[in-house]
């Protein structure tokens, strides 16, 4: 099925908001087999959306998916823009009446009179209930002069109301429509780059039979891997799937963290929680970044215990209980202060576990000898130490993200060690 | 004059990347005085590319501003598409091909043969020097049948690429083909949302001459007010800009932190070290996310001393010197606690300001009496001390990224009244 994707709205077009949901729905789609031949943004205007109608229907789109515009204000014209592209009218639904109704007493309030507008449904649509806003979705068919059929599915453009109707009832839909079954795993991995993943899975890919298909999503640091699989039905879509994911796993063995959409700091955080151990960090040139990494994952408090964000040599010393001497000689760059640190974040927070970092994120501080972008990580766990010096990049940003994924995925491969 | 954006690339559609580059240009296409009307993603694909630019000219577009397609692989067909639409051929120009030489020469490397592709330039357009990478802009013009004048101007997909070339080549050209002056100017403000901010202004903004207009464009614990004024001349444009700045800036007082695209984070760092003083911060529900922010900025080391991430109550005691009697008194989210926390880590570190946090970043560990999204900040520099208790919403991501703010809004505030 080939879409389009139609987003509407004047803070899209002047910068003043990043079309995230585009990318969101462009890779979802893609999930459920939807071929998306274009997106496009227009302003709040009637006569763009219907013109931006009329073109994705000459450009032969199955479906366009509609995003922005719904609310009750006097810029939200995308029903009446639909409306006028199908030719036909808009009436106010007592069911979708009753559900803005409800949700505003829910809260205490009373529905304001503009509340109605949003009840307004373009004839023959179907209204999709939404769980996280008052503005309905709206699903609609229509028969075009040349026997082909088009669906318009429209959300609203606050990014968690659109992601939840997308999911509960859009996507399904359009699962549901399409003649091969479409279905798709993503596998994330860390700590070697698309190109060394490539060489260590290359056989596997070469075999992959018709219909499967490999993309790598290269991040900071990590990559993702979506293993896609097409079949006649739901059973052979899975089995396809199945055999080419276990393919790509034996390949890649513990360079794969995880699947779909967590995160590496959660996945370190589980595999604490599951073995009862508490991390500490230990922070120089990272400034705080890993812990912040570690504590945005709900539920951190049962497994981080602490850190010291150390960027000067004394804090080193006086709240990590790093020798001196020991930097004076080695110098704050070194292995031997990194694991000094690690071991000082360790016992000080009373932690299972203690990581670390010093380097130079730069843009000043280089060296010939320590350049900017070099970062010495150690890992102690009372039993076994770590330590790793990396070269990463002359951008600061770039080289604290990149220490801060190093990192943790130190720790998670320590902890599989351990299993 | 009225423009419309198009992004080349299969990776977009597919959503494996965020259309960050769209946003980016209609910002600034929109301080120039170019009217965007239309954003468009297409693939990679000759034919594609062709009619989104037939399109644009029937919808009167006077600039079309094309990113992406413009390396070497042979998925890159956005020169090939561009000529197609203008009816002309593809050179290979031999001053472009001597930029692409000697930047790989620079680098110690040769040229590979697809360095060609990158040199050829359709026939009449003008090649823009990228010094951030191989690929040239290019800036083209052709007269319509119906006597208007319509530019294409190309740039490369990479964000920094483009944006370089964008502020060095392309906005500068648009900029003076305006029969008026479009000028702009962003305040940046903290601690207050949009309708207070409104409510402060309203006078002076009702009071604003044609020509002047004033957007507000809200982010999390910061609002940006962009003002923008049209002249006949520069001079009358920047009359008008810097009256209505001025007023504005009357009117809200020390909430404006800064202009342009500066940080709270650049302007707190930038006022510490004008006044040779050193911040340390404790953190607990913020989980170090104050201390990243501090220390993304370059040069940080000259002003932040460190930080303990005290989660726990034992590390409030043992790193911070927070009594225990106190925490179980007062609780480990209370004023007490707060300020014991942020004179701890002044103490600790030796340094001038010490800073903290303490509150209940959710989902879970809330109360009755402290629900999810209390969080106690506060201040000390040893004679003045400051604590503020807080209450924001249920959602982790958002208290974290409000409570971060507030801190460092309360640091700058702070450092104005000792000034």
């Amino acid at each position: 099925m080939t879409g389009l994707l139609l987003t509407v709205g004047d803070e899209i077009l002047l910068g003043q908001i990043v079309n995230t949901n585009a990318a969101w729905l462009g890779e979802r789609l893609a999930e459920v087999g939807v071929d998306v031949l274009r997106s496009e943004t227009v302003r709040d205007d009637v006569d763009a959306i219907v013109t931006a109608i009329d073109r994705a229907t000459d450009d032969g789109a199955a479906l366009i998916v509609v995003t922005g515009g719904l609310g009750p204000t006097h810029d939200d014209v995308t029903k009446e823009a639909v409306a006028r592209a199908f030719g036909v009218g808009v009436t106010v639904r007592p069911d979708v009446l009753t559900w803005i109704e409800d949700r505003y007493a829910a809260r205490g309030r009373t529905m304001p009179a503009v509340g109605r507008l949003m009840a307004e449904v373009p004839d023959g649509f179907e209204p999709l209930h939404n769980p996280k806003g008052s503005a309905p979705g709206l699903w609609g068919t229509r028969d075009l002069d040349d026997g082909r059929r088009q669906i318009v599915a429209m959300m609203p453009g606050v990014p968690h109301e659109m992601k939840v109707l997308a999911e509960e009832a859009v996507l399904p839909r359009l699962a549901a429509l399409q003649d091969a079954v479409v279905l798709s795993r993503t596998l994330l991995t860390a700590g070697k780059g698309e190109s060394d993943l490539a060489a260590m899975i290359g056989e596997q890919v070469e075999g992959l039979p018709e219909g499967l298909t490999l993309a790598y999503l290269p991040g900071l640091g990590e990559v993702r891997l979506r293993i896609t699989a097409r079949g006649a039905d739901r059973e052979a879509a899975q089995h396809a799937l199945d055999a080419a994911t276990d393919a790509v796993r034996d390949g890649l063995g513990t360079l794969v963290y995880g699947e779909e959409r967590t995160t590496l700091a959660a996945v370190v955080n589980e595999a604490l929680r599951e073995r009862g151990l508490r991390l500490a960090v230990a922070e120089s040139c990272t400034g705080g970044a890993i812990a912040s990494r570690v504590t945005e994952v709900p539920g951190a408090s049962g497994v981080f215990q602490g850190g010291v964000i150390a960027y000067s040599n004394e804090a080193k010393t006086d709240l990590l209980g790093v020798p001196a001497d020991l930097i004076e000689v080695e110098g704050a760059v070194s292995e031997a202060v990194a694991l000094a640190m690690a071991a000082g974040a360790r016992t000080r927070f009373g932690a299972d576990i203690g990581v670390s970092t010093t380097g130079i994120a730069g843009p000043g501080g280089g060296t010939p000898e320590k350049p900017v972008g070099t970062v010495w990580l150690a890992y102690d766990d009372g039993v076994s130490t770590r330590a790793v010096c990396l070269q990463f990049t002359p951008d600061r940003a770039t080289n604290i993200a990149l220490s801060v994924t190093a990192v943790l995925n130190l720790v998670r491969r320590q902890l599989l060690r351990g299993a």
